[in-house]
């Protein structure tokens, strides 16, 4: 059996993530979506909602299962036994940015990271864009899997806690 | 009437925004410098001395306007009735930087994003570096429109609010 | 009123060159789709039949004509009064290739080129990709407008002439 | 049992190419190298020759094969029923020269095309350098698999056919 | 004789920085390593410790001396008497990051920046990405010179000052 | 003494080549210009011509000489004891085209290739675009050195040999 991670910060996830993830799937016979705790980044919603809205997301999917990534991602590929590190690639800048950690990542676990391209009518999706946009008033119920769009209208300052 | 939108922080104005705003004025009847509050990044300058010192630089420059942005781009070019957002493109990485955003904007109110190249002796002007030359004391003058040097070095630390 | 130029040798028109040239129109009053005759890289059509190609593609389109480009881009761009060229962008890349042509063309005959954004659902579609596969019986007719296709399988080798 | 395919021209197979047909058959259950016969290019081996250097190299190498492609990509990739194509990356402006080729092979067979990050210590090996070197009577040994560079040599003019 | 500047934070100093300058002694004459005060950025070893650890690193290696940076580069590239800075480039995204900086320096000390190209080894070595494995308890002593493990170690929260 | 090779096919030289020369003798004791004679893709103008002009254009530029490269560049590179390749860098794709050349010519001679940032005034010359150019009776004496322009104009065809 293969395993793969594809690993990143969901905040929020968006259906630019579930459809990467999606085709990590169609590659590999589990992939393992790996939710990087972030402290440094002070990020919008807690690891631990970030979690449970994949696990939403994905609880229909076989083969996917939704992990938090508490240390290094080189340890936590190690820990499920995964051989590959799957990201989405939206353009040649994003792959210089990509490079030095997939290789430091090799260095540290052996794993390859291998680079798929999502579906090109989700490119103008990025978490930090939904948050923008949701941060006016704007629709986001189109960017995001169900349940999301409301976890991060409530965590938005003046956002209803509910 | 053709409208179109050159937004930014403009924090500060420089000589290579002044380019590009040109440049975007003689393609379209009327050009709305769109200048984004931008308070998740703390800027330097209050977004009403970045709107006063931008209408102070385009005060001779018949079709251009100066205006506020205080929330999504993709409402303020609907509001304004601009059919394009015009940016300057230095580099490859800097247009799949922009990549995504355009193509947000276009889903949110249909507008498009044309990329235009500024005057390549203006190419090393960037309003970050601008503050960091200043706050070491060294010479911006020749990098801004006349008023935004003083503006940038009064609003430094030590700087004189004259 | 205002002109803008969609250059290209168009060998073949492909859905993207419609989608770029729309996307132009909507931005300018004419748009003159420029084709070069391109002699010195052996194209698959003759200009002739890809101007015709072109017009029939365009023939509904008010205010798009198509006219082929003889000479220097630039002396075409002066002739027909445009104040821009007008290029489709797919990644940086591109750009990086693009800047020198846009710069020359500056320097030459003053217009702009300015760079948008096609359709991401037609990213896919290059003029080289599609003669690759009709090359080999593929299936291209989603690829060009009505009447293309038929005109690139008479000319490949083995192809019926009509 | 996963299948993936590792096109290309291989003229000539160099050690660059064997690392990514190893780190792809770390991935996948089997990889079929698929030599492109690339009539239009002119190659220095015949498309039999470098098949035959291809099986070779991998002769010792379980669960790798490789194949001629006569026709398209698409139809060999599903023809072998292979999930992916695998490509090495060596930088940005690779990933977007290869967008629109790996956009329109999903669209023709449904295949992904991943992307994998080679041995750094390997990357100046280009086949078009390996050839400009051997060219000129520069030693090629240490960046072919053995029996290949004697290959090349004799292919080249003033070459020795044996 | 010759000087030039190699630039940087060095927060921390690894093995990637000491082969840059490996390189630019080997065509300069004198190479200061100028260590940049970075106040605004918040580096986890202060300037003055960064400064001792460069002069450990380099202090077997004639013709190269270690300075920190108080104010603008240019001025600094001046005082020295430097001709050129030097910078290693990993890819072309990096590039376009570093074109409006050169050319600022250009402009305002008549310095050239050159790029070279470091040891692909060594490609997977950043300092953010040394920091963010020290982080999680990850090995970091094949990453940065001796000592500078250590440092970095003592540095971080739950660190030992020693 | 420091010797560096800005090696080229020059056909023909331009102004953006000698800027690049210029600035490779600020920072080295000699430049060998070395003129590949490039038979691969038939040039304009012979190798000889291409040397004559060099030499014309830099005959009063101390420590700069011409000289054809007629095997590899890293045999060239060797025998005139350089230590140092220099090429101008337009942008990041150019990067990406260059490393694989850099590290080979680094593996076959040791020498390093630095990038250098040309004269932005003169981002729109490149050869092939002034080939372009003169090919339709357009302007090139202010885009290549005196000389070089009735050159190119008597080699194209209808040009007059003189």
């Amino acid at each position: 059996m293969t395993t793969a991670v594809c690993p990143g910060s969901f905040d929020p996830l968006t259906l630019g993530h579930v459809d990467v993830v999606r085709r990590a799937r169609s590659m590999f016979d589990e992939v393992v979506v790996g939710v990087a705790r972030n402290s440094a980044k002070s990020p919008l919603l807690a690891v631990e909602q970030r979690v449970a809205l994949a696990r939403a997301a994905f609880a229909d999917v076989p083969g996917v299962r939704v992990e938090p990534v508490d240390g290094l991602l080189a340890d936590f590929v190690r820990t499920v036994g995964a051989i590959a590190v799957v990201k989405g690639l939206r353009g040649g800048a994003d792959f210089d940015a990509e490079l030095a950690m997939a290789l430091m990542n090799r260095h540290l676990s052996g794993a390859e990271t291998v680079f798929v391209i999502g579906d090109q009518r989700l490119a103008h999706i990025a978490s930090s864009l939904v948050k923008d946009v949701a941060r006016y008033g704007g629709p986001i119920d189109d960017l995001v899997p169900a349940g999301v769009a409301d976890a991060v209208r409530a965590a938005l300052p003046g956002g209803d806690a509910r």
